[in-house]
């Protein structure tokens, strides 16, 4: 079963946005054992959009569209590929209610550009889309299938894991593939590849390693008739594995390290207060998208101008005056604000400078102090890390997490 | 002059990288007034970038491939296009000399693969890589243009930004492509459309909206002999669109709503406070990725549990207990109490619910209520979000800035 991907839109094919739709649906495929050949990018154009679309079809069994669903006169997917497939467009009476419905209920006046959105092709079934108001399409004829999501992330995601997903695992009759991931912190690419490099030469199942900020992930793949057998080829394989990478195994699939670090506190019942500075609630931002985080975060503070640091978390002035806001010592006196302020079991700081320019406090660029207060006492970890602010971010909240989790294992 | 860019690599296809050079590339050619047409990705497999090549020829003007120059053996690019312009392969003697040089120098033993990265297609020219072995290829033949870059990251950018442009710039005479970006919140893109129609219309200059996570980005591009003649050509079509949205329009081209908001607070010399619940300091984290923000962020606390409500910002507790933490009451005690706290001219504050399930507040997923506490007094909105819960938290923070920006304005 071979297949294409196709990414619509003018913004994405000039570069003015970069395509991580298309990489995430490649993965999707991935995993249902269908297999990518080609991937195409192509701008808002009507025809250049069918020409893409019918040498794909000739090529291949599937084609996957992501973008140009919406109601704009630029959104010109579903057109295309009705004239690809050589099928009219025709109405859905009962979408159509709904987008009306929706748009009153938000005191929208409806325009007939809205409309297209109830339209598909003859013979295609609709895939709902719970989070916006253009579904996606699904259309068979002749032997091959054209799939359409839309291109906004928060639509297109869900889509794509959900339903898209289970029909391209269908495709290929009742042969599965099952995958997991191991995600491992602590560990370079190639330290992990030495480690387990008999396995990466097996077949069933397959082992693979990617690395990704900061992180390495070991993917282990198996094809079975049904996802039990597939779990049978795979489980002795992660267990070998997680034998020799111990507990730099941080997660499975798509657990994240934040995820990790929730539950590990969760299940010993205690608390974490923040203290950020440079990061200017990032670490938050990560903390709080973990399912459970309520009942562990206890709060905290952002601190981005040195009077803050004193009014919510008592760091006294003149020991910031005296160190300077990117030290040892205030990072320290940052977490330990917090912990007390906020009455928690553990608290994180993060002070620092991400660039781009060297800051007041005339620190280089990429210098950051974490500080970690907890139980037993105070610690605190300097750091120099590269690339540019939004990295040098990342890197600083990723490194806390670590920090927290070893205190925690 | 039309193109098309070439991505070649089995990563990249099955999406373990996500590729930001082919974008990096795109922008480029539209710098030289090059039209993009079209963007592929394709694995490492010769007969595939063959065919793939040849399409590509057959139907733009120039093709540049991105990757698979090195010397293992799924390095097939150089070979791919030799076969597709029907060129042999030859050997450039000073290219191999050097490489054995910087081989030697280094004691890696030589090995023949290495000496592939001295042959060329013959008639081609060869590009200068001075960050890496591998040099790029120039190839002109029957009037198309073949220009292949290396895929590492340092070797790529260098060679794109220097020769590679400085070819692509030459190729049609002297004209370039001038663009800029209106940025729009509060409109739809619907709305934004009826509004210019008219001018999407005409083609001296372009417009064209994209609609991104709750703004809506209007492109006003011409082509002209020079950058200034371009710019007489968008100048008034932009004050007309300008006169027609009015203060919907926050910033042009790069800037953000966080960097608009940011600049109006500077521009008056006022501060900000943020109380952030629901969304944990993501508000906080955008805020401080704008230039400035250190001047005007005076801080925040995230108060994910009701107590860090108390402790951090002096919420009565009998009143959270009354309303509950998700209430018009509580936001606008939570914006009161880091105006007061963090003693700042505004105070921005954010409680909801983000989902995936409805919480112990009981309220439904998607209900926010956004305070803002100013020198004038405390408004609260309350807004029911759709989306998943990245995008409820995005839709929450973005909110509360058009919220600040229409007081500052």
């Amino acid at each position: 079963m071979t297949a294409e991907i196709v990414s619509v839109g003018t913004e994405l094919l000039l570069g003015h946005i970069v395509d991580t739709h298309a990489p995430f649906m490649a993965r999707i495929m991935a995993e249902c054992g269908v297999t990518c050949l080609r991937r195409t990018t192509v701008g808002d154009n009507r025809h250049r959009i069918v020409g893409v679309l019918r040498e794909a079809l000739s090529r291949s069994d599937v084609v996957v569209t992501i973008g140009g669903l919406g109601p704009t006169l630029d959104d010109l997917t579903r057109d295309a590929i009705a004239e690809a497939i050589d099928e009219p467009l025709e109405k859905v009476e009962e979408v159509e209610e709904k987008l009306r419905k929706f748009f009153a209920l938000r005191n929208i006046p409806w325009l007939d550009s809205i409309g297209r959105q109830a339209e598909k092709p003859r013979g295609a079934h609709l895939i709902e889309n719970p989070n916006g108001t253009a579904p996606g399409l699904h259309c068979e004829k002749a032997g091959k299938v054209v799939l359409a999501l839309p291109g906004p992330k928060g639509e297109f995601e869900p889509m794509a894991r959900g339903p898209v997903k289970e029909i391209l695992c269908h495709l290929e009759g009742d042969s599965v593939i099952h995958s997991r991931t191991l995600r491992i912190i602590g560990m370079g690419e190639s330290g992990v590849e030495d480690k387990v490099r008999d396995l990466m030469e097996g077949t069933t199942p397959t082992v693979a390693p990617y690395a990704h900020l900061g992180e390495v992930h070991l993917r282990i793949t198996a094809r079975a008739p049904t996802a039990e057998a597939a779990e049978r080829i795979i489980a002795p394989v992660e267990q070998e594995i997680r034998s020799r990478l111990g507990d730099t195994v941080f997660g499975t699939d798509s657990t994240n390290l934040e995820e990790a670090v929730v539950g590990l506190l969760l299940s010993r019942q205690e608390t974490l207060a923040l203290a950020e500075s440079m990061t200017g609630g990032e670490l938050g931002a990560r903390i709080t998208n973990a399912p459970g985080s309520s009942k562990v975060l206890a709060g905290g503070a952002i601190t981005y101008q040195l009077s803050s640091k004193q009014r919510l978390l008592g760091v006294p002035g003149e020991d910031l005056s005296r160190h300077g806001p990117v030290s040892s010592e205030t990072a320290a006196q940052m977490a330990e604000g917090a912990r007390r302020v906020l009455e928690s079991t553990w608290a994180l700081s993060i002070t620092g400078n991400a660039g781009p320019d060297v800051d007041v406090d005339k620190k280089p660029v990429g210098l950051v102090y974490i500080g970690l207060a907890g139980p037993s006492g105070t610690v605190v970890e300097e750091h120099r890390f590269r690339g540019v602010r939004e990295d040098i971010r990342h890197r600083a909240t990723q490194q806390a997490l670590v920090m927290l989790r070893r205190a925690l294992l």
